[in-house]
């Protein structure tokens, strides 16, 4: 009998949406509003940013692959602008190459899972009160409709 | 020659509609980041919500006609959520049955002008703090698609 295998490659395009969705589900149901692709004051992208029901603001960033991973490892880069940082990678991810410092959530398609916490490191006063600032009048012009992603 | 006269009248919500959203890209070209539809913490809904590049807080209530305005005339019930307050009405509105106090925006669907300056009761900094943590959050989960309304 011959065997026939079919193999799919789920695309890091998709790789990507699919964990960002999944991790913002996942975000929203622990109490905080998650908005996509801001851009920091320093240039960086942080694929989520999440304001929680007590200001604390969570970056969470996606790593759709190895590659993804190996080739960007500049994610210090986003703690001066949050309390909590975190990767999300898709459950076939190979967890063991990711650092042990930041917290971790697995997320697919519909919802996630933190693996690991996420260590937090409060934001200075006023660094918290403009970044809170910042990130409603982003999230304002994009429920209006406005193409806005820098911070 | 008999003349026909066709009289359009544009029904209140269509007024509604476009007066908030002139008013809402004046309250833009200003640097304010405006949100629709905002339900207060004393249940009083709010037109517009706006954010300023200060973290001024700047609510405009729509009036579509005359009695729209003496139905509800609880506008000092946004004073306690906001640093400056206006109306905003259309150009046909009869403009001298709207108090002297809050400011006074005249827009179209295109856009406003300000015909009285809103006079500044700045908020105390714990108020002003909470309320844009909560505008914050609520553009947010508007932006990433849910219907929420409530500060």
């Amino acid at each position: 009998m011959d065997v026939s295998v079919t193999v799919v490659s789920v695309s890091r395009p998709e790789t990507t949406a699919s964990v960002t969705r999944g991790a913002a589900r996942f975000l929203t149901a622990l109490g905080y509003a998650p908005l996509a692709e801001v851009t920091l004051p320093n240039g960086r992208r942080a694929d989520l940013m999440a304001l929680g029901p007590k200001g604390e603001i969570f970056i969470v960033e996606v790593k759709s692959g190895v590659e993804d991973f190996r080739t960007d490892q500049k994610w210090h880069e986003y703690l001066p602008y949050c309390d909590a940082f975190a990767f999300a990678v898709a459950p076939e991810f190979p967890r063991e190459i990711l650092p042990d410092e930041p917290g971790l959530i697995v997320a697919d398609g519909f919802g996630g899972a933190i693996l690991r916490e996420a260590p937090v490191a409060p934001l200075a006063g006023a660094r918290r009160k403009a970044l809170t600032l910042a990130f409603g009048r982003l999230a304002a012009m994009r429920a209006g409709g406005a193409e806005a992603f820098t911070l």
